[in-house]
């Protein structure tokens, strides 16, 4: 990197901003503090090409297995009728991979501000093959044929940049690929994106020194969550279908529950992660993970069993071999069938209070599953005090040499919201110390398993999952995130957690708490953000949290929570 | 600790003196190198007596299974008529756990001197309880059910000590039980003896200044092997039929290795390590895995697949949620009545060349499978120069704090067999560069997946195991165990391997080798150990290498290559 921080930073954005076509920008910006509506109600795309962004994943994929698509750059005719016969002899209509792409831009037009990278190019040129595929064997070429795909600015690319929300990462152009990517692409993924992160990927909103902050789509004044803000905002606003997220402390989790869609943190050696860019990278004490961030339970099942079906476990050493297991998935099905689910609950982790909606929404996905003869039963959180001190230490068990280093390499400032984590009280501890940290946390992982061990012996039955809230605050206002322990926890435990949109603030109805007494300091605070007024309509959500590894089960049992709350497609 | 060090030690050792009732002692030691042959040729076991402690373990629970065992302490009529009807109506004689503890008793009292606890009385009353649950309950605890099992000394027991071969830790007696333990009493095991290991666990050796030196039971010149040489021995001389041992550098292999035993070192997290003792504990880099030694392939696979019957990732963090694959099994099985099996092999890893047995007992493994039309390739071990040097690096990386501060709390001197581990050159490193050194692991074992894929397009099928040394030497002269690296790489890549015993040196086919020369010193030295007259008759192995966490595939290999070599249940 050669010059001012500030000069490279504007070159990158000029980058960015040349990405985008002349002929899909648009010319006006629109009014007010939400642009969610803005795709529908503009007029930019017709009924033919909102009903496509409003599909599903797995609706795509299935058009998509009928024939490819001829992409056309700058024809905004995205529907047609195709030449290809399908299996039963009748031609279908299919669908465009442009159309989130167009999408895209849109969206960036309109500075919600969520790509790092942006190659429509690329994308039309791997579309293109992929229809040659389809022409010339008469089959997809994977599960994921022709579906467009985002990617966190983590994942590698050859020939493209990873920011990682540094200014001195910009520049360095990717000489390999991201296992997760070079797999994806093997199914038939097409990536036209690569979203925005937060400066150094440690912080739960999206502001970075290169493109400024990622905005919530649904409301400029909430934050769209962090670190995998970009993705939750490009994917919120159906700019995407799927996108790609990683999870240390809830990336994948918050910007999920802020954009009111479904996410899944997969526990560790689940989904490869090799050859991903990443922050304090070789940190091993708490694993980052990656996983998927979309619209429906089915569509993140949809990602997983595809990456799955790949054997990922033999390109990444980290990944367990273990392919997706439908029996676990149907032993869940069978339950709600049968005797039903039993669940854990909890509202508060004893740590810090929750704001009055997501103390509503727990009570709403309680009262729900109790009149559809699920059983749940109060969770007590087992030392989560302990457990949020002890992974904050862990990040910053370098005393932040490597996210120091990278940010000083530029000479551009932290972003304000990395305050706690610069702190210089945050020493580098030594390798004993590391040592006897491994230790304390396998003691609080196994304690953990012990709690919920008994918890089944007290019941006589299976403990199925427990439900929680993943963030004390629904879509939080910009520069308020405090608390990371209701996701941050869970990583520590390295549990499967499931993140499902339950319903929105509601002023009149989240009012607040006249007998709040604050627990500490820090709980305290979180509640004195509070406003109704201000958090009107801001998504609230829960997580279901399963066992290390339970995947098949945990996803099946948030599949049926959000059925029974009518959120299972569509927001 | 109070005391002087050899007090303390000479304290414990007449406390295991005692351990051994007065009338299970043998009033004459037997003359001559070896006392391999004593408890058959001694008289002191009757016929019936010897032919169950030959009987596998697998025998032995299906008869244990029928009922319960009537135990007298003193008498040594083993074998009666049971007054307990089998499902078939018959009557069956039953087989008692006292045997292989009162051979336990004689191998002590014949100095091969591998037990560091003893406790009949406890193990008796615990066959006693589980002969009372088969009278009430008709069926037998579990899958091993009054089966004994050898402990290694890092298996916690309450009311027990583990000394881990430091003079500092004994006299702490546990309160707590590993896991493993736990899940092994569910299954119905029975426990009598904690075996031997070296000061450290850091040696494939077995000394400590609490017993002294574990010995061959084949040759008292040569090692039983460590760091479960404990284990090593005592099932060696059937006096027991499985053993528990741990690996992080090739411990449970290379006492399997040097006593004509079957071990296995599965990947990290099938097998529940929790609660375990352990030297430079919480060092997660590489893990120390635990596994079983025994007599055939098939009696391993009784110990995890009764250990995973109990679910033990309910218990354990770390462990997999993944029962015994009968499929992964079952796939093996079928390619070798079919296709057969793709096999690479690799006799020298670049580092150390195997001495002429070793080397021969590779040939004889290629030249039998060839001969029942398995597919044999040469593997080229990738770069096993570098992945050495990591691993070693990564045992010193506390400097050797803590195996420093054990040895010295009690005063007692270092085993000689650690001068290269005690290297003042060994600095304690940094958390970045402790960082670094995991991204050049994970891209090390990344690079030798990509190695397998590459061999497996070349070939077109699946390269299902490589077959590799797992030491550079037969059973070895003591203090001579110089070289790790053909155990230790695959520690550092995690894969899963079975150790398969194939046959003994001989000083007429094993001659040395004229044209040596030596690819470094380390090389040389090794080399200049061999001497076909003091070797002559010294076990030699090989080892069945999978990919990570394929225990049931690369165990069916290994059974079938002991079955080919006529191996497979008895020595």
């Amino acid at each position: 990197m050669t010059g001012k921080w500030e000069d490279v930073a504007a070159e990158k954005r000029a980058r960015i901003e040349n990405s985008i076509p002349q002929e899909w920008r648009i010319q006006q910006q629109p009014a007010g503090d939400s642009v969610f509506d803005y795709p529908a109600k503009s007029g930019i795309l017709t009924a033919g090409e909102l009903a496509i962004t409003e599909s599903s994943a797995s609706e795509l994929v299935t058009k998509l297995a009928r024939g490819g698509a001829e992409i056309r750059r700058g024809d905004r005719s995205i529907l047609q009728e195709s030449c290809i016969s399908t299996p039963t002899g009748k031609t279908e209509p299919f669908v465009s991979p442009t159309i989130p792409i167009l999408l895209a831009a849109e969206v960036d037009g309109i500075q919600v501000n969520c790509c790092l990278e942006f190659f429509p190019e690329a994308a039309i040129a791997q579309a293109k093959e992929l229809d040659q595929y389809f022409e010339t064997y008469k089959k997809p070429v994977g599960p994921l044929h022709g579906l467009p795909i985002s990617l966190k600015d983590q994942l590698r690319i050859k020939g493209l940049e990873t920011s990682m929300g540094y200014v001195s990462w910009v520049g360095k152009y990717d000489t390999d690929e991201s296992v997760l990517v070079t797999l994806l692409r093997k199914a038939g993924a097409v990536f036209y994106t690569k979203t925005s992160v937060p400066q150094t990927l440690m912080v739960c909103e999206t502001v970075n020194n290169i493109i400024g902050r990622t905005l919530n789509p649904r409301n400029k004044n909430w934050s769209c969550g962090g670190s995998s803000g970009g993705e939750g905002a490009m994917v919120g606003i159906r700019g995407g279908v799927i996108g790609v997220g990683t999870d240390i402390g809830g990336s994948i989790r918050v910007p999920s529950a802020f954009n009111f869609l479904y996410g899944i943190r997969p526990s560790h050696g689940r989904l490869p992660y090799a050859k991903m860019a990443n922050s304090m990278e070789g940190q091993e004490t708490v694993h980052s993970v990656v996983g998927p961030i979309a619209h429906s339970a089915a569509d993140l099942r949809l990602f997983l069993t595809s990456v799955l079906g790949e054997e990922p476990w033999k390109y990444d050493s980290k990944v367990v071999p273990m392919p997706w297991r439908l029996s676990e998935e149907e032993k869940i099905q069978d339950k709600i069938l049968s005797s039903g689910l039993t669940l854990g609950i909890y509202s508060c982790d004893g740590v810090v209070l929750p704001h009055p909606p997501v103390l509503r929404g727990i009570e709403i996905v309680k009262s729900v599953l109790e009149q559809h003869k699920h059983t749940v039963i109060p969770w007590t959180p087992h030392r989560h005090d302990f457990g949020h001190t002890l992974v904050n230490a862990i990040y910053t068990s370098d005393g932040c040499t490597d996210v120091n280093e990278n940010i000083r390499a530029s000479g551009e400032p932290p972003i304000p919201n990395i305050k706690d984590l610069l702190n210089p009280a945050n020493k580098k501890i030594d390798m004993n110390q590391l040592w006897d940290t491994h230790l304390q946390k396998w003691a609080f992982q196994n304690e953990y398993l012990e709690k919920w061990r008994e918890a089944e012996e007290r019941l006589g039955k299976e403990l199925d999952a427990i439900i929680a809230p993943i963030t004390a605050t629904a879509a939080i206002r910009h520069d308020q995130f405090r608390y990371y322990g209701y996701a941050s926890v869970v990583n520590l435990l390295d549990f499967t957690s499931v993140v499902v949109p339950v319903a929105f603030a509601d002023k009149s109805l989240d009012v607040k708490n006249p007998n709040f007494k604050p627990l500490n300091e820090l709980d305290g605070l979180v509640q004195a953000e509070y406003d109704p007024e201000a958090y009107h309509g801001a998504p609230i959500a829960i997580q279901v949290i399963g066992r290390r590894l339970s995947e098949e089960r945990t996803l099946a049992i948030a599949e049926e929570i959000g059925r029974l709350m009518g959120n299972s497609t569509t927001p």
